[in-house]
């Protein structure tokens, strides 16, 4: 069977390297703006005549990062529930293609300039398209399991989330040290559901004791009907990978070495 | 640089082997219904779970007619005016990946029961997605010089289009005989714009005569002020190609030879 092979049109720069990166600088509230540098020699120039008009375009790209494919998933969003792959965004495809569209600010050269995406730095690009509502538009589709989903995330949460006081000092540290503030994202994620679950990152750790995972930090939690208390914050690598010079350059390193200074790990 | 294989999942039934080719058959008013059967043993069928609750999916294809990437094409509506490729749906990219937004109809093992769609007969899918419209659907967006286009095609046309009485007399006998009625087609192209065109098939003959392509059919027109005379209809195939026992199956081959015996080619 005939095969199709694609190369990259150009690489976008978001600064994104992991997931839920952009999450704990709340200070940085400027609007995001991403760059898309198209490769150079290939008249890609000529390419972009005509684009400037509009303003949202398609952007195709390679789920660089996947190797795998499988036939179910479970989203990240709504009840830990396994999905076929085609009824869901999962980067785990046959073919590893994703389709975000995002806004067009400016184009100078071959260099546009993108709004919000959630694309990881580096991602490899194939194509552009111009979005257009007459072609691409519908607002009025039917999302199947992800209007249940949303239905839900707009009713009222069923836990309530608090923090054990050692947790508010470290949280309270970690804000005035570090600008660094991963607690909108816990409690957007134990309001709903504390249960463990793959991609929100929840493991159970002892019988009555979770651990969550943030980006480069966690958190360890207990739950007791409708409450869940917040026992603790931690750093999420360990003493030995933040002092070791083949490391260097964790996220947030320099912040958790200080905070496993204060908070040794248990 | 690293590179992307792509290997398709199925391929779409929807019975088009060219352009414009269920332009002709106004008498077949039903829905357009079209097939995409995915490929057995890879399954597909558990990734398809949870897929029937959209109502719209994208698609994910391959232009595999296409071999050549350009940087700027004519667009086959509107003025006569080359685009950057990038801005537009053209087939000639960089990587000839379509993307289709189509109706969900239902969706049997595996093979999907999709709304209309103007992919060629056989054409490649790589990857299904659902389409959802808190994602996708952004009615509002700038659509620059495809806008423009749209203005110009509402706006009243500029040319009168007569048949003269030769030409009327073969337009019926195809639609009487044949159920054949490209008739409509030439009508929208020529109140616009009768100029050549290599899109839209409009070529020059002769100082004040012109051909325009429509399916496997023609006709020669010619222009004088806003005025617009198709003059003659003729077979798109010559008549050497429609007996020759090698090229058994040409579209429209049987109505052609009969055509032609009626109307020898001048």
């Amino acid at each position: 069977m005939s095969v199709l092979t694609l190369q990259p049109i150009g690489f976008i720069r978001t600064g994104k390297q992991v997931k839920f990166q952009a999450l704990h600088q709340p200070s940085e509230q400027q609007p995001e703006h991403n760059l898309l540098e198209l490769l150079p020699d290939q008249n890609y120039e000529q390419a972009l005549r005509d684009l400037a008009g509009f303003s949202r375009v398609w952007l195709v790209w390679w789920f660089h990062r996947t190797t795998t494919w499988r036939t179910q998933v479970i989203p990240p969003r709504g009840p830990a529930q396994s999905r076929g792959v085609f009824a869901t965004r999962s980067p785990h495809r046959p073919n590893p293609i994703g389709l975000t569209p995002v806004a067009l600010i400016a184009i100078e050269g071959r260099t546009l300039i993108l709004g919000e995406c959630d694309l990881l730095d580096g991602t490899p690009i194939f194509d552009l398209k111009p979005y257009v509502p007459a072609y691409d538009s519908f607002p009025d589709e039917r999302a199947g399991w992800i209007e249940a989903v949303d239905a839900l995330m707009a009713s009222p949460p069923l836990f309530n989330v608090q923090f054990s006081p050692l947790a508010t000092t470290q949280a309270e540290w970690l804000r005035a040290t570090w600008q660094i503030d991963f607690s909108p994202r816990l409690q957007e994620l134990l309001v709903r559901d504390p249960s463990p679950h793959r991609t929100r990152r929840i493991r159970r750790r002892q019988d009555d004791l979770f651990e969550i995972g943030c980006g480069a930090w966690r958190a360890f939690f207990t739950v007791n009907g409708h409450q869940v208390t917040v026992t603790a914050l931690d750093a999420g690598f360990p003493l030995r990978f933040l002092t070791d010079p083949k490391r260097e350059g964790l996220p947030d390193g320099a912040a958790q070495l200080e905070f496993l200074a204060r908070w040794p790990q248990p």
